[in-house]
């Protein structure tokens, strides 16, 4: 209970702005959560007079009054805001405390500062519990403004920054809203593999994952220690089998004891051993097994190539053709040596499948999740956003508010095809010639969803020619029931489709594009079997964190980035 | 609403059941969820004389009344049980519709059905909307008894069966569950990367990723198609800069015009640039790149060599270090050759790292965690484990009702040799000899979980010399303050401990194991730079599953298992 204190809200005041007079703890620790202090609708006030343990890290720090004090904005990555400490010097040699980046525990009393400070609650310690010193001198990232760039070269310290902090909590938040969008619309979660022996869009470009190299070097080393037997080991062990093999023969001949013959043929066997593990060790060759001049794959841990993922679509939908509505959240990954701002090697994808469903349904479903994202944000991260609006992009609130609010322009891609057309008439300019059959290129895209609508877009049902074997092929034999989310900022967001539910149809559309039919055939399967109207979509989940913070570099919005050369931890 | 109909039972009764009279529908579709008819306590009956329209799959059908009707099971994977469906024979070809594994979307009238039935309600068909056939002669999964073996040669169609879609349903329960847990406890979602440069505990046997071996193999391709330049090519070519080169040496001494001397030198220029690209593409070799005889790995997607990752643990501590509570939840690999039922290639871990916090903060956690695994599904996945106590474990659900509500017991490793020592010398044989220093053997957990104390047991505090350098050393110097999580079934869940947050003693610790420094110095960072007490353990996902439902095969509760030779679609 709180000590009574002339600061302090009277108790029905405190109901009226719905707070507790208790601070909320940190799970499994005795300090308290800084946000359920700072991130009060009162700032704090109402906590006056409390006793509480805090812990974090200092974000600033300075010695005060001719050093008989010190101030430290003291944050525990549980919201942006710090909680104001202050350290009298008899506690610690405030030296020590200071520093940017200094972890310390502190025992202490809520209190409303001084009329005419910022903050609205401060933490006057009694107790230094503990201290992680920072020496200032070599700290990687002192205070001081310090680029994205250079950040990406300290991963292990990044998330020390108010920023990359702020993104950690976006993307936990936007995480957990998508599991919860799914788990509330009865969607299963199921999770694909990451190694995979199939191709989903024979695209290429896919990461081999292998043991044959480590297993060859660790030969190398082997046969280095212990080199194989030459041709003279191997013909002097053979030289023994035969005087062994004699022996027997002439024991056999001589009406050898049984005894002693047995332990003649014993002693020829060992020989024979002997020479077999021999020879069996002289074919040993370091390097990579190759049959007929090819790597022997069946030498590999899988008995076969395999690859990372690139997608967790194809093998979803044999749950999607089972329990109905599935979804996955997981890396995928592409081994394309893109430098942009907008590829990374390793991404997090999230993947619905709707089982019963059509194109319509797809786009409701797809609409209807990016909403919900957006409302969920703008519901539990308000501050990380305020923050972000602040330093990186002023427009992502009201972005989000539109997003959530307004419902999604649809259109066909040839009605977009138009669009474009009669901007080029109206003196607009792209790099790449407008015409129907191309693929939309960002420039495009953009162009729809951030000037000429200036809202979300749903394109659908575009040319075959440009789109994967699985999308569903339309009435009119030209265009296929697939659908791109286009959001200002980032451009496309979704891409999804209607998947060819018709054995036949499938089947010549895989000829068609040039793919060999054997490795589809689990996947021809489902359509043989019990086929079923489905359909599903691919959301690009560092998009969605680039759409909704403003930071342009997708390096920046996931915690561990991998890309051409780099791959840090 | 419903229609009136004998069998309602009165509103006042529906609302003591806290029942509706609406069924729900499946999102983002038009069919009804199966779950929300035979789920409800009066297995339905309270909605009879609504129309609905239902899809799903026939797990038995049959024709009956001389083939004037038939039966339909159907099932929409929304819960284990059935809708019964009845379809009169002017509807459709019946023989059509009653092979397992078809897909029908029907309308129609829920009925109550004539007393002395099994159910309580069925579907009395009006309209058979679509059908996807089954040739039950071709079908790899027709209704009989397979066993679970024969359905891991079948991936893509298992998920069609009532146990794979069982274990879906829990699988996907603990996973939300996990989330759930998590994030009420105000803990970060990490993703922690797949692709690694780092190996978390110096064990090896891990998965390489390469691009090194596509790319030679693409080389290899263009180099038949397209042979390297001969000598004699380079030579000419050479010979043809010579002679430009003479040209414009001549025309120069001649004193051309500025206009002759500059095309002069433009055609020499031409001439060495064609002869750079021949020498350059002369030095093209078939086969991965080498230097000094090792491999080039500087040429590599990520210019060194790359893995998959072990464990999140390291990477995830980074965040622990700056944001506090934090998890992963994701995928991990391990390259090891064995083909028990206890081993995948490819394995999913929870693992929680927290802040400010101790070995018991860390015990707490973990049992706190657990329990809440198990509740969960007692109390949304009833009907899932009763079909699995009735199919292969009958005491899986007292196991979870056990586990979430008793206390888990807690002993020290050096108790814990002494209660198997006392066991040995009361006549257990155990086949792993017993003595202080020892590694548990998995025969070792079991004893004490199922035999001794018959619930969870905690073991902590561990000699040091069988663990990993990162954790926490006592006080005596002989044990590190970790602790693995023993439960009846499994033995080992849960593995953790404490992090040694000194600086010096894990420095020595990473030399006394052997381990070079230069790769652990990021890690170190985080204890030299505002260093924090914290803890943390990991959770084997798939393990959970087995315990909760008395799967034997840890190949049986992930939906694409990954292990020595195998890893379909």
């Amino acid at each position: 209970m709180a000590e009574t204190d002339q600061a302090l809200p009277p108790s029905d005041q405190l109901a009226a702005m719905n707070l507790t007079d208790t601070v909320e703890k940190h799970a499994f620790s005795d300090r308290v959560l800084i946000r359920s202090i700072v991130g009060r609708p009162d700032g704090g006030a109402g906590l006056a007079g409390q006793r509480v343990r805090a812990g974090g890290w200092v974000k600033t720090g300075r010695e005060q009054g001719k050093g008989t004090f010190a101030f430290l904005e003291l944050n525990d990555g549980s919201c942006p805001a710090n909680l104001q400490v202050i350290v009298d010097a008899g506690l610690a040699v405030l030296s020590k405390l200071v520093a940017t980046g200094t972890c310390v525990v502190v025992d202490g009393i809520l209190k409303v500062p001084p009329e005419g400070t910022r903050q609205k609650i401060e933490l006057r310690v009694e107790k230094v519990v503990s201290v992680g010193e920072v020496d200032p001198a070599k700290y990687p990232i002192p205070k001081t403004k310090l680029t994205l760039e250079f950040l990406r070269d300290h991963l292990h310290l990044r998330a020390r920054t108010n920023t990359i902090a702020a993104i950690a909590r976006i993307r936990n938040a936007l995480a957990f809203a998508t599991h919860s969008f799914f788990q509330e619309h009865n969607f299963l979660y199921v999770h694909t593999p990451i190694l995979t022996t199939s191709d989903c869009e024979g695209a290429g470009e896919m990461f081999q994952v292998t043991t044959l190299i480590s297993e060859s070097e660790k030969l190398e080393k082997e046969l280095i220690k212990n080199p194989p037997p030459s041709e003279v080991d191997i013909e002097a062990a053979r030289q023994v089998v035969s005087e062994r093999g004699e022996a027997v023969k002439q024991l056999k001949a001589a009406k050898a004891s049984k005894s002693e013959i047995t332990a003649s043929v014993a002693e020829l066997n060992k020989a024979k051993e002997n020479l077999s593990k021999l020879e069996e060790r002289s074919k040993l060759k370091p390097g990579i097994p190759k049959k007929d001049g090819k790597i022997d794959y069946t030498q590999d841990f899988f008995a076969r190539q395999a690859f990372l993922t690139v997608s967790g679509q194809l093998q979803v939908e044999t749950y999607a053709c089972a329990v109905s509505n599935v979804y996955t959240f997981g890396p995928t990954f592409r081994a394309e040596h893109s430098h942009t701002s907008r590829h990374l090697a390793e991404f997090w994808m999230v993947e619905p499948e709707i089982a019963f469903a059509d194109l319509q349904d797809d786009m409701n479903c797809a609409e209807a999740y990016v909403k919900y994202m957006c409302n969920w944000l703008l519901d539990k991260c308000l501050d990380d956003l305020q923050f972000m609006a602040k330093s990186y992009d002023k427009g992502c609130i009201d972005r989000l508010r539109m997003v959530a609010s307004i419902p999604f322009v649809r259109i066909s891609y040839t009605e977009a095809v138009e669009l474009l057309e009669e901007a080029v008439k109206g003196g607009k300019q792209f790099e790449n010639e407008v015409k129907w059959g191309i693929d939309l290129a960002s420039e495009h895209e953009r162009y729809l969803t951030e000037v000429k609508f200036q809202k979300p877009v749903i394109v659908y049902n575009y040319p075959k020619g440009i789109k994967a074997f699985y999308m569903r092929l339309n009435d009119d034999l030209k265009t296929v029931a697939a659908m791109d989310v286009l959001v200002p900022k980032v451009g496309e967001l979704i891409g999804g489709s209607q998947r060819e539910e018709r054995y036949e149809v499938i089947r010549e559309r895989i000829l068609e594009v040039g793919l060999p039919l054997e490795p589809y055939e689990w996947y021809l399967d489902l359509r043989q079997y019990g086929t079923v109207k489905h359909c599903g979509f691919g959301l690009g989940f560092e998009r969605m964190i680039l759409f909704a913070t403003g930071i342009e570099n997708i390096r920046d919005v996931i915690p561990f980035p991998r890309y051409p050369g780099r791959a840090d931890l």
